[in-house]
């Protein structure tokens, strides 16, 4: 037993939570001050510069029009968060009925007590609780998803107007709204996932009493829940953000040469509601779930270990307690870049936010201590496929801290490789001068390349965590990687809710100075989004590896030896589901972009004075395409995550679904970081020739050169690997792992048909 | 004991082989009745039109300049390929010392005879002799494939004005030509590799006796030796052929609007002996070092199972026959597309070819039943980890069958995903109409779709010969996907000649309809390019897997476990190889190619008269920088293939090993087939938009426009991926496996250093 009392745990778990929400709705607060409506004129006290004024921009027409722009976007973000919504609530429902019946017949819907499966001395509660809880939170898991994404796009475009307006101020200020905005948004995410966490488990306990056995493996149904959603999500909202995004680019940027974000553009409100839809409640969902399978998986191993055994709740509770901790540390993170210094020069603004990685990291390095410490009893036994391994506190503690410092390590090398602060962005751009193909070949040459120090650095981690505890110390690794999740989807909100404002500002016609300001934000916003992505694999990596133990655990595999044939041609078969499910959302969002160009040139046509700016766009048609092509073109991929664990256990047996599991965790996890890097680059490489700060970048650009069209072109193709097939394909591989843990005692029932068959 | 005697292999292997020399000897004689010189004027009675004469195009004329240009090929390729070689000697040199070196060190280099390794009770030779027999049998097996390529080149650059010429006569002439240089390719090397093997092994076999055990061991060398040596052509020639490549068709194509292989581009030579050394030299070595591989696998695994054990030769001697066979099979199949049936219209060409895998491998699944029943014992055991597992001989009919049939289930979805024939190359041209990028989204999504029907084939075939005879199952199905190796050498390498034809009609300014011809040729030429890559990448997998097993033997490790932390993180390691090695190679092309343009522009620039036509361009300039460029960037991407195994091996030991050559085999597959397919269908692509020959391609042409110039950046950007990294690939996954398997008792006595320590 820890030095803490269980009173302790009861106590700080639901405390921090609730500061961490009392936080994020003070920040909100904070924001809300900006006004965005007619009557808001008190700002003309503040401004450090009138240069709108000389420039000849009435300032209270552009308020009204920021306004209004920022209200078409919600509208059109809500609208298709509801109808995606309503899909997949069918879906909840049906894979919801799908859980109830593999695992109730895994009994035959006995309502027996039966011995446990660890314990068999004792008895545990019937297969039937175990289908139906295991529903129950899968359902909770997936509304806990559902609600995350829908307040980090409300808060976003909540936001976006706002960061626009107070880019006028100077780019510190601009730089503080959005930052509290994310801040807003991973707050309440993390909060809110420990939370109904907590809560779930406090009521499950209520029927399972002293089965703890039976009570952790349900409540990995929240997992799969909060996954599932995220899937969809990602996948959709990523299909609906790039097909608007490559569509508004292809015409506006190279057919009729008008500026990103010109409100002349027919896809423009498409596309900047993406990035809310796409980049934010995408990405809130999917680290959700990372959070949630990682705590999952890390209860699910403690409760056959000692913890479990002995029923120690206060150590069972640990991977929670790093979770409360890893909130008050990043409260304090966040006040560094809100109130302890203050961003003057736009170059201040990358270092700032990388600043926050590194400050997070140490202050959490001493709550693991500590947590480790206090919670924990100095030595206890971890279950280790069929055997006990007996660790040490201290060895729990390296084992979350080493999580902990690879997830900085992969922030930083992602950072080097996707700003155009360093050389490998800086390479990339120059290539431009030869044109779009050797643009495209630097550009995946260097994703190849950005995939070395952060497989390296999660290796290191497996083998650390994996030889000191077992699969218990993958998973806390895992946490330890999502301990600063809050910090982690700060900064990475940060982006999107700054590429919306810059959006805003060219629509509302804003001054050019105030452009360039919610530019700079935005290049940094492409890197910190890339941050989160490296994060999110990274996580997803190591949250795949323990759910994998976990179901090769509750599977009763003794060893998944490479050298069976079964398990081989899972491992071939897994490391190619990657490519399967990329070159369907690639392809989908080529599709959906062919139809949005044709719809934008259609509206170019034919709407006469579009061009000359004295006609408006019809916005609505090009949102009802995005949102068309990304509800039917989800459903593909989403199918083939969702049904490979389902077939393969059932048909071919978990040796075989254990090769798929491993197989597209190796593959997935490069496939993933090259993608999203590459993309980044790209991005990066183009703003870096626009924003010509550089006497190397002069000689690229300016905006129109031929440098600068090839580097366009490298930014388009760029944008369905980092907004749609990479990001999801973290998704792929942690999600098939939950799931196959969820239906495990299904599949060891009655798994492998055909070679039963046969 | 089969139903052939010994002597029967003794006779039908060697025969079978000079046979096969014999064969491709006639097809050189035939393919020489065709004269390139001065005094080569008796064609004219054989010419069906004489439109050339209409065109103003003198025939004379065109004759003596195909001359020189060819001659200035051939004198590029050659000097090329010497100072390659030159630099390989001394590689070559080195790693034998290693080789010796490692092997020897296993028992302190003692002169002292052992007991055997699987048969303790018999006396071994000495771990020194198998240093030695190591070292010579890959010194051996370098020289082989040093041969292979350099001949295969001499046969291309022998036979390219040839095809051009015969052009005149009509498409089949010129397909005939061609088809039967690619034939004289793929016996020459299918028979010499038999042959060397056979001869070493019987030469082995004085001084090992009756110990097979040392000598099948010591054989592996061959494999290895081959291997290495197709890893440097394939990347060296690689980065040859794309850095001339990429260059001149960016200054060329894009800048200078002036037509593909047009003699005033400086770098237009280059590129043709790039087709050489690259796609030539370079897959002769690379098919030759699978071949050489499986083979000694087989053997390997054989001799430590019944056959060796009972010194049963015949049986032995299995992969070896299957492979004599293939090459009288191959004969018979090469007749149908030479003599059995002609040519007549361009639409004939792709079918024809495809004609050529069906034959082949229905022909061949009768002479594998043959050899099956009559060369082998009908029951007998194999070594399977430890245990033995009893055979039969129409198990091992279906292994070798089975790996025939998925070859040519690769080749002909290669065939649908690259032909313009077919709906998804032509769904990617279309793309083009929106511009490059899309392109780009398009070709990229096509590649990850294309592996997915290969990775199922390779699945099933594992799956059946590993359950059916383990370990050697793998390798006779390898083996049995490389059995008409002749026939798959030919139709691949039928496609740089008629690239080349192609080059120099246009450069020796011959009329349109013979550039149609060879244009028509070409396109062809891609698919089947496509075609032998996928067969040269699904055969490694197999004989990676294959060699992988025979490494885990011959290494004691009873099993490779996923679920412990050295194998996973070598799991993840090796999966990341790939895109290492990809990042080195793509980059190497990409920087070659800059200096390449730079040059091409400086020549434009200040030669005057140069693009008039009136001066001559530099060509040796060009030639120059990309020699340079090859044998400077082929040594880091080599030294990562060849010094992993070692240094995971020595430090990590063999565990981590065996994970990083899963890793390696599993998810390499996917990034070599994805990639070698992708560039196939952006080169066809944009063959389909030039040769306008459908209503839906004309809409899309003609050359130059903006549909045309996007998919030009396509089939740029492809280059590097299908001709530098993807096929490199294979050769990484399936040296590094040999490499294992050759240091595997050095490994296994010295290895895991670093886990030793701590």
């Amino acid at each position: 037993m820890g030095v803490w009392g269980d009173a302790v745990t009861q106590v700080l778990i639901p405390g921090c939570a609730l500061v961490g929400i009392g936080f994020a709705l003070f920040q909100w607060f904070l924001v809300s001050r900006v006004k965005v409506s007619e009557d808001a004129n008190g700002y003309h006290d503040n401004l450090i510069d009138n240069e709108d004024q000389e420039e000849g921009v009435d300032q209270l027409d552009a308020v009204i029009k920021c306004s209004e722009i920022q209200n078409a976007i919600a509208v059109g973000a809500t609208s298709f968060l509801f109808t995606e919504y309503k899909y997949l609530s069918i879906f909840m429902g049906a894979f919801g009925v799908i859980i109830f019946l593999f695992l109730g017949s895994v009994k035959g819907f006995s309502t027996e007590s039966e011995p446990c499966t660890y314990n068999p001395g004792n008895l545990c509660k019937p297969a039937l609780a175990n289908a139906i809880f295991s529903t129950v939170a899968f359902l909770l898991g997936a509304l806990t998803s559902v609600l995350s994404g829908f307040l980090g796009m409300k808060i976003a475009t909540y936001a976006n107007a706002r960061t626009t307006l107070e880019a006028r101020k100077g780019v510190g200020k601009a730089f503080i709204a959005a930052f509290r905005s994310g801040a807003v948004m991973g707050f309440l995410l993390a909060a809110n996932g420990l939370l109904v966490l907590y809560v779930s488990i406090n009521l499950f306990k209520i029927y399972y009493g002293d089965d703890w056995e039976g009570l952790y493996e349900s409540i990995t149904g929240y997992g799969l829940g909060g996954s599932s959603m995220a899937l969809f999500g990602r996948v959709g909202g990523g299909i609906y953000t790039k097909a608007a995004d490559v569509g508004a680019d292809l015409v506006g940027k190279v057919e009729k040469n008008i500026p990103e974000d010109d409100p002349r553009n027919p896809a423009v409100i498409a596309d900047n509601v993406g990035d809310n839809v796409g980049d934010i409640a995408g990405m809130g969902s999917d680290l959700f779930g990372s959070y949630a399978e990682s705590s999952c998986a890390a209860l699910f191993v403690a409760s056959i270990s000692s913890f479990g055994i002995s029923h120690d709740f206060l150590a069972m509770s640990y991977p929670l307690i790093i979770s409360s901790v890893g909130i008050l540390v990043c409260l304090i993170t966040t006040l560094f870049a809100t109130d302890l210094s203050e961003i003057k020069l736009v170059s201040e603004i990358e270092p700032s936010l990388k600043r926050q990685l590194l400050i997070s990291t140490v202050l959490m390095t001493a709550g693991i201590a500590m947590v480790s410490f206090f919670a924990l009893p100095s030595e206890f036994t971890l279950y280790n496929f069929g055997t006990d391994k007996v660790v040490k506190n201290w060895h729990l503690f390296f084992c979350v801290a080493i999580g902990l410092w690879a997830g900085l390590v992969i922030g930083y090398t992602t950072e080097y490789y996707t700003s155009n602060a360093y050389s490998p962005v800086q390479d990339v751009a120059d290539s431009c001068r030869t044109g779009a193909a050797t643009n495209v070949i630097f550009g995946l040459a260097l994703g190849y390349k950005s995939v070395i120090i952060p497989i390296f650095a999660i290796a290191i981690a497996i083998y650390v965590s994996f030889s000191l505890a077992a699969m218990y110390g993958i998973a806390m690794s895992a946490l330890g990687m999502l301990s600063t999740i809050a910090t982690g989807l700060a900064i990475d909100a940060y982006g999107p809710i700054s590429d919306n404002a810059g959006g805003i500002a060219e629509m509302a016609g804003m001054s050019h100075k105030i452009r360039e300001r919610t530019d700079a934000l935005d290049a940094a916003g492409n890197t910190t989004a890339a941050i989160g992505k490296g994060f999110a694999i990274g996580s997803a990596a190591l949250v795949s590896l323990a759910l994998f133990g976990a179901f090769v655990s509750r599977a009763g595999i003794s060893a998944v030896d490479v050298l069976t044939p079964k398990v081989f041609i899972g491992l071939i078969v897994g490391a190619m589901l990657p490519y399967w499910f990329s070159a369907m959302t690639m392809k989908s969002v080529g599709s959906a972009a062919l139809k949005m160009v044709e719809e934008v040139r259609r509206q170019f046509n034919t709407i006469p004075g579009l061009m000359e700016g004295t006609a408006k766009p019809d916005y609505a048609n090009c949102v009802k395409i995005s949102t068309d092509a990304s509800l039917r073109e989800m459903i593909p991929p989403g199918a083939l995550v969702m049904l490979t664990p389902l077939v393969a256990g059932t048909l071919f047996g978990v040796e075989t679904l254990a090769g798929v599991l491993a197989g597209s965790l190796v593959s997935g996890v490069q496939v993933a970081i090259s993608a999203s890097n590459t993309g980044g680059a790209w991005d990066n490489a183009k703003k870096y020739i626009e924003a010509g700060a550089s006497e190397h970048a002069r000689t690229l650009g300016p905006k129109g050169s031929d440098a600068h069209k090839a580097a366009v072109i490298g930014d388009t193709i760029g944008d369905p690997l980092k907004d749609t097939s990479g990001p999801s394909l973290n998704i792929l591989i942690k999600l098939m792992a939950v799931e196959s843990l969820v239906f495990a005692p299904f599949f060891a029932a009655h798994g492998g048909l055909l070679f039963k068959l046969f």
